[in-house]
């Protein structure tokens, strides 16, 4: 049986060696640390929900590989409908982490971007990346493995390529090829979920020149693999994750960010999947996007439905009746069905590749990433705006005060009103946690920023076309050309 | 052969009895009237269409009726790629007319609503509705006809019911059921098409209520039949049709919408598909509004298409490059493929009916009204933005006196810029025509109020699912009712 | 007595010989001919405002020249209230005449910006330029003339400056210098309210460079001076001028643009403000603005309260509670109010001159314009959203038709709703009006494009002294210069 | 001499007793502790404004009680210069703190609040309440005091007024009337910068109807008074405020927020302001928000300013220049003038009060909360788009990560950017502190919901008056009756 049992996959955690780090300090155990145990509840209810009749469609999937049923973030989706079944995989998880679970999630879309990827490196190249690929996922699906994803570099100065930094190691690179594997060197930045993945597949970061072929490179590792220093990053509020009390009021889900060190790591030759072929990572890139960024829109949309949830239940916590906020709610739901309506329509007309893997239309890709950019914002206010003011910033006192011996019972009397004092303490500390505390996902930069996505949208738009329609209906047969100012 | 050629489609326009009306006076040939001509030029681009390798396979299908070749306006769709094709059809008909070619598109979107609603009302009423729809459609699929649809009633005090009406013929109704058929009375106002229309299908428009029964009734019938008087409207610079030269850019592509006065018309019961039967009015309403209402979204995203090409004219013809407006053409791709990709999810996650039709999904159908209503408002004013002063009201002196022998070769003079004279005139024009002219649809009422939109995409999303996730996230256990006030 | 009576102004203008087209013909009498007629019933209106107690404060003011009673039109404002007085009027201009009334608003805006800058011309050069333009003004507060204002030049090729067109036409230029006045040919291109003017006011229209001294010219000549042609321009739905019924509902206000065509144009110097002095003609063009932009937040607030009016209206007429429309009809007054406070706040910040002229805030008068731009067509949308289907397009028969003896009965039967069909039909027309037909202004780019404005507000922003603000709270002390890319 | 330096300030709050809490426990020295010292520097920096000429003239004014030099926090503005000073003013403290100094802000509003409201009961009732307030105010000038002021009540269930709740503490009532002075017990809740105050002034929180006389009560307590518990409420990451390093960048500006839990509080008369006028609590809640409303335009375009800067300073230590996000900056700069604006105009449009104090236009006041409560939100997201991931969460490793002698070198190594790693890592840290961290203010329901401000809008706007426009524009005479229904 290739599906783990969510205690299996904690107990997987916590064999592996100590790397991480926050606050200074090493986080010996994983899945008990304050700072990553949220994280790995989170990715154990898909470990649950894969043994779950209910959500088993959703989950799980027979792998073309083995004709396994193994878990869906561990499969090539093959046809719009797999795809889709993963977006509407990754909205049910928002519902039932309220956050990211990117230690699966990145993972599987590095799967997608190099499955294509490999399949024409070895067609024109005759390499055996594709063959590699294949082992390792075969494997990978037998182990039920959490895999993180890590594509974004140091980068240093952002005006300068990889090549003209200052100091060579601000993109991840090669630094040694050996007879059996290789060395690499440098660091991977804001990468979600590492500390909840038994292993990290990582990618190619940008567009590279001629000359910068130490920068195109792919593999896999384990997440403890030596020479790999993780540091944890901040997030708002995260200290609350330590504190006793309702104050950090999700326990069931939780994010975590890492900064990925390597400091002359070693990768054996099968589990590398690019060494230096600059010309096929921009095709890495664009594969792993042209996935990740349309299932996100089931991401988003599952985030949006628990800020519904979560704003209706403040509305009556309040002693308000839902019915007030109508139609700030509903341009709520028409914000989540914009951008999951944009990734349905990716999947739909995407097309087959070669490989066997679905690729989606690569615009409404980039539509579904300039909607995921804005609508977790746009869905903040309107939370807030329903919520009232101990929402906006969580302006109530602290659960210590709550129940201080000393005036607890009069913060408990006067936060009353439409409910118990306590569900609306709680309430109110949940849509702080959504909108500006600990739950709050990188969604405008979470797989580039905006602006990228706007630059892809033009890019995949035939103006010249709609030009041609313009100059047919209003008879005009002149060729103006394209000024070569302004 | 079931195809009219544009020709053949032209001359069974030229039989019908003349009773449409403008500006007080007969229209005698709707083929060569100028409030007419252009909208019968753009609907026999679509005869010309499904004649054409290019676009046959958008603009027909194989009808599962008589396995022969039809027009796709004629054929219920029975998958969710069919729809998918309507939808790109409506698109490509934007491009190649400019403007709306309602005189095909209402119609079959009629025909779409009646067939599972007159097959579930044969099932459950035991009538022959069903039958008739399925007769009639067969021959109209073999001649081929144009058809247009109508809906929308004059509907007098909108704080009233059609029972509580002053005037009882303020919503279509019956008058009388004779042996052979029924009379109705009443009149269907700003209905597209009709003039470039064979036959009108006729649907209730409204929910009705107990007691209400004659106003559940649906039924086609010929454009010029007695009793029917058909009034055209105006619209913005309609008189522009009639003069020479290019203030009129568009001479393939044309609106006509009417208000269609019924004064005891006679139909055949074969040609009925309800009288009476209230309950299922909804039915017929909502599936009419789940097809028109996603398949729309190609619609405005052609109309966008060529907003997009005309503001892109306009840019070079004043000697800009489209470079410099590259942020908000994006935004106006954005806003095209956004309601075109909230269609294609309503069909993607439609479903089968037993009658064979592919029903949309109808929170989605809704989400892509909303966007139908909004996106050509925000297109016209990048258009208007981009194109400058001389596009914004069309603010440029006359085709007569830029051809005046006076003054012409002075407005010539100082009109030419990054093109010839005549072609940044001609551009002009069309962005006028296109944003504050002859051309422009009616999208934000048309398939009713963006509000009744928006309250269905309320109706069809689940609050209290959303709420009982934010209480799990949250660990809220009490049950907090909804307020009975406010 | 400085004031004309509405009569006296309206002779002025029978008096004028003719030089105006349209449709290729000429323009015998302004005051009577379809075309023009209307804008200067609009005119009209201020004059007899000036004599009315209930808008004398407004509308008039005393001269600081002559101590008299003058049109405001005619003052440079001297203070903030004054300004302010100004705005106030102008959205009292479009309360009374719906639209624009360009033929004396441009003009005196033209005062405003060649005030100060003539003061500093013979301050710095030793010209003689203020008390020409002080000379002649007086004589036009005397005579009370309407007076327009020619910014906009034709501008060929905008990728080009004036020096780089093919035809040096494209901007209008100085010919010859001759003894007692100077010759001048081009074209000022959509200048408003010529019909309705006296004389015309000429400022230069762009920013000038080392040798391009021929186009910063700067003048005041009769409306019918020998070699002038003008020819209107079209706008939306302009035949309908000529029609009969109600169908232009509007009969005391309307726009009128026209383009200016100079053929070796004579003006004496006694007449000419500037001729060559390119480095004041930003200074000119900037005063202008600073004055234009600012007031023209009455116009854009006045025109909304209109829209406010005719949408609660259509609603009414429609049988329909406005109460129904409270949060559009809200929106829509936040919009005028937002760009009706940019103009108080740009008058309220502003500082006097020492000519005595008071100079508006430039940022802020381009804020004003940034709004000015955007509002009429946010407010649009709401106006047609609130009206429904008849407005948006103004989607009902013609008045002919509403009015025909044969069919005439069936269309008032049908258009009765929440008043008279007759009211009703008026409404919906004069929804059209505003929103889509005649009576639109061209705010987007009145003034000059919105892009403009926002350098401007960039322009007058100090990022700088914000990044201090920035790094002194971070408590960041390195100096971090700008990258000298991207 | 009437100004307090900032030790003189800090001094006074370190002789008040203790009765402030916050997780549970006691603060003894709120100069010290780390939940409210940044606050009270914060409020220290206006008292050295006070004694500084470069600020002097919009931090203080001359008394018009006294003649002396006064805070002008603590004088009531008689004129629109005055009142725009104190919109300047309140920008200034934004750039100086970066956050509200709520300490002083509201406590002055609350004066302006109850000057003109105590004047006209006086008149009208005979009190002599004005008297009371008069020379309380004298002896806070003299002894320039910090003044808090609070308003919102619990307010317990919101569908009930204050006698429909259960608790009939929900709101702050009177208890009882002694000879020397009178009883309160109640809650005032998410009270601004009460640690930071020496006084405390409050108001009734809502529109009362006859029987609810014993809420209406007004007066003022010093901070410390028997009877007076005070709860800090948490904000966003509060916690760093007690770490080490730079992860709380700010130490010279910060936020507290409090509830205040009144258990049988005796205030002596001539401390009292109202108590029991039920049809005055309108008018001291309106002239409040009139006051507050405008001038906390000021804070929020002072707070956008930083923004602005804040924004800058992330693209330059990211190594790229301000010009690449040219068009979003001016995005966030309109937002600020605009709210700055809608501020400035409202206290120009305002009108003097035979108490002698300026009140605002209510229209345009509620117009600046309309977009208080919006425009920080737009920028926020301006903010994180332009700055990259790193700050829209926070996302990089804490302080003490920065410095570990374990991985500090590769922390720093890898985000050395534009700039030193420190300056970025500040840089990243003040953008979250400014967006999602400490120092967010929550202007979405400061000074009520939007909601509310969208009601007054529409309540002072005169739609009526607007019909009436349109209808004699229109030629229509019909009355229109509003309908009694929707």
């Amino acid at each position: 049986m290739a599906l783990k049992t969510p205690e299996e996959y904690k107990e997987s955690l916590r064999k592996l060696a100590p790397n991480i780090y926050k606050f200074g300090e090493s986080i010996e155990d994983v899945t008990a640390h304050p700072a990553t145990k949220r994280s790995i509840e989170g990715h154990a209810q898909i470990f649950a929900a894969g043994l779950n009749p209910q959500y088993e469609d959703l989950a799980t999937t027979i792998s073309s590989l083995t004709r396994e049923r193994v878990s869906r973030y561990l499969a090539v989706p093959e046809t719009a409908e797999d795809t889709i079944k993963v977006a509407k995989m990754k909205r049910l998880m928002f519902h039932l982490t309220g956050t990211c679970t990117g230690g699966r999630c990145v993972g599987g879309n590095a799967i997608n971007g190099m499955w294509p990827t490999t399949y024409e490196m070895d067609q024109k190249l005759g390499t055996k990346y594709h063959q590699h690929l294949t082992k390792w996922l075969r494997n990978a699906q037998a182990s039920d493995i959490a895999l993180a994803g890590a594509l974004n570099d140091a980068k240093g100065n952002r005006s300068k390529p990889a090549s003209g930094q200052e100091d060579p190691d601000m993109y991840l690179h090669l630094v040694e090829k050996r007879g059996d594997g290789i060395v690499v060197r440098g660091a991977k930045a804001i990468i979600c979920g590492v500390a909840a993945a038994n292993e990290i597949f990582v990618l190619p970061g940008a567009v590279f020149r001629e000359g910068e072929n130490d920068y195109a490179i792919s593999f896999v590792v384990p997440r403890d693999i030596d020479g790999l220093t993780i540091v944890e990053a901040r997030h708002p509020s995260d200290t609350r994750e330590s504190e006793e009390g309702f104050d950090a009021p999700v326990t069931i889900g939780g994010i975590s960010q890492a900064w990925l060190l390597f400091q002359d790591v070693f990768v054996p030759y099968e589990r590398v999947f690019m060494c230096g072929e600059i010309e096929f990572a921009a095709m890495a890139l664009t594969n792993f996007l042209t996935s990740y960024l349309t299932t996100q829109g089931g991401c988003v949309a599952g985030l949006g439905d628990v800020m519904a949830g979560a704003a209706a239940l403040m509305a009556r916590t309040n002693g308000l009746s839902t019915r007030v906020f109508n139609d700030k709610l509903t341009n709520l739901y028409i914000n989540n069905e914009t951008v999951f309506s944009a990734a349905i329509a990716a999947t739909t007309l995407g097309k087959k590749h070669p490989s066997g893997a679905w690729i989606n239309d690569m615009l409404l890709a980039n539509l579904t990433k300039a909607y995921s950019s804005t609508v977790p914002h746009a869905n903040t206010y309107i939370v807030q705006d329903i919520s009232g003011g101990i929402a906006e910033l969580g302006c109530l006192p602290s659960s210590k005060d709550f129940y201080s011996p000393k005036h607890g019972h009069l913060v408990q009397k006067y936060l009353k009103a439409g409910s118990s004092a306590e569900t609306r303490a709680k309430a109110a500390r949940m849509a702080e946690w959504l909108t500006i505390g600990v739950g709050v996902p990188g969604f405008i930069h979470g797989g580039g920023s905006p602006d990228i996505a706007r630059r892809m949208v033009r890019a995949y738009t035939n103006l010249e076309e709609y030009i041609g329609y313009a100059k047919r209906l209003a008879g005009i047969d002149e060729d103006i050309p394209e000024s070569t100012k302004g």
